[in-house]
């Protein structure tokens, strides 16, 4: 049975929009270029909340809602909510399901988790009638000491190392048309280049980022010339000169850019750039989307990168390998 | 906008067949009424490896290998895997995928995990042609160390207590016919009933099987004596009684049955009965689908169900909220 069978991971879609998006961040992504940007700005670290997981469950809940309002839904029209953050057992994503209410279906891939369930969305959407929002989030000083160090031991970070964002983004997807397309989806292979440094992501998921980009070029039969950019998410300045290197093509160079790079002005002392599964959710919501509704941008790839460790696994030594899920958004009803 | 849509969180399937399962579990699992049902037994506990985490990844790896196998498949024909697991960052899942390259979507809803790639790779299908792998698994020593307490300290177990199964189980799943169809998939809500035990997860999850249940069964306007039998996972003892008190229907009560009281016998010291991400995953693939290929039963529903909570949601005083993930399987070509 195996002979015949032509494997493909690309999904794509003829029937499928984006028509609401909202983008959240913290006082920081607010400070950087794209904070005019956002529909919403957390200046509050705990925003109310007793915890910064309890923060960010409330900024998933903001940023779903928005997305809806952005669709002209209501949430009660939602049939399924898809979502993911970096904290141990998906909480914030959970616990703000216990608060919408809407049914909910938890996916992570690290900081690729947003294409993931903007791509899983289009596959329902594709199928017949619905209603979904699709998003993901992240919480600087939640995630930061889970993953890496208490926040109050003020540790010195490295110059490959990102900074996790505040900050999140939701969409509101639909069968049927709408100001942006939602085109394709290319599942990614998990890419592991043998990393061990938890504090240089970029290096880690650059190879990942060029193979999912490359096999989803050729699921769809186009060049790079088709898109008005390619953005990666989130390589930041060390993955970025990596990808370009990979690629060897200068059309390639061109048209690339990078969600952790666009987050923060270099001044704004991020180091590689922005990360964390919110970065790329915002800066799709509050920069992608935008153009392509407006005409600057035709067509676009979105290529969301995440870094697949643990701390158990790092401490035992394991390398860091990465996966990158890519979407297609295209302009245009 | 929101008038005129009624939302609906159930897909159904004309054209999704399952084609081949694996299971695998440990000594305790070869043990119970199951043991000579399942494909393989890992008598190691460290399977050949130097962790427990190691270890379960490799579970995964043979159960998603011996699944595409029972389907005729080569892994390289394979599209898509969906799986995961109850460890931080999906790291078997994720460092399973280093493994068998094959593009790969963690999924996460504590327990009901495997209902969601399940139901997810149904989606997948239906859209058009495809070989997806669908699974979960868990090692019961990496997980307990995880969220309890470090095995070492032999801490005792409460009555209501689960045993986290050391277990795995993965689906070959096609678009096209089949031994066995799979029908439909219903996205659950988040329900809390404020349980904060984490030594009492039926008594969390009851109420969200009960609610994804009934709008699985209103989306596809059936009643229970449709179903040769409905199986829950993992309510144990605890949560099957409170979820028959909640059913209040004689015709539910002969029906339903519970992965978690099927995987060991109750001479087994394993309190209110199995539990992990692997267990109904292992419990699948072993005993339902051999009994809908064989013809001894025609149509089965699986709510798998999931506890939502980190060790750290639960330190910081929050309840633990619960989702229950429904399946529909059907005998014939």
């Amino acid at each position: 049975m195996s002979s015949g069978h032509a494997p493909t991971s690309t999904r794509q879609f003829q029937n499928v929009a984006v028509v609401g998006h909202h983008a959240a961040g913290g006082r920081r992504e607010a400070a950087g270029p794209l904070g005019g940007n956002l529909d919403q700005v957390w200046e509050d670290d705990l925003a109310g909340e007793a915890t910064w997981e309890a923060a960010e469950a409330k900024m998933a809940v903001h940023v779903l809602g928005g997305a809806a309002e952005g669709g002209g839904w209501q949430l009660a029209d939602v049939d399924v909510v898809l979502g993911g953050d970096l904290l141990d057992q998906l909480v914030s994503t959970n616990f703000a399901g216990r608060q919408h209410r809407r049914p909910t279906l938890g996916v992570f891939s690290a900081c690729a988790t947003f294409a993931e369930a903007v791509g899983l969305a289009g596959v329902w959407c594709e199928l017949g009638s619905a209603r979904v929002l699709a998003g993901a989030w992240s919480h600087h000083l939640a995630v930061e000491r889970q993953f890496r160090f208490p926040i109050e031991f003020g540790y010195q970070r490295s110059p490959t190392a990102s900074w996790t964002a505040t900050a999140a983004g939701a969409l509101a997807i639909t069968q049927g048309a709408g100001p942006v397309r939602l085109r394709a989806f290319t599942v990614g292979r998990v890419v592991d280049p043998g990393s061990t440094d938890p504090m240089d992501m970029g290096t880690a998921m650059a190879p990942a980022a060029w193979d999912s980009l490359q096999r989803h070029l050729e699921a769809v039969g186009e060049t790079w010339s088709a898109y008005d950019r390619v953005f990666t998410g989130d390589l930041g300045m060390v993955g970025s000169a990596i990808l370009c290197d990979l690629a060897h093509d200068g059309h390639f160079g061109r048209v690339h850019d990078d969600c952790g790079r666009s987050l923060y002005r270099p001044d704004q002392d991020v180091h590689n750039g922005g990360s964390g599964t919110g970065c790329v959710a915002a800066v799709v919501a509050s920069h992608v989307l935008p153009h392509l509704e407006d005409g600057r941008w035709h067509r676009v790839l979105v290529a969301a990168t995440g870094a697949l460790f643990s701390p158990t696994s790092y401490q035992q030594g394991e390398s860091i390998p990465a996966v990158a899920h890519v979407i297609e958004l295209e302009a245009g009803r």
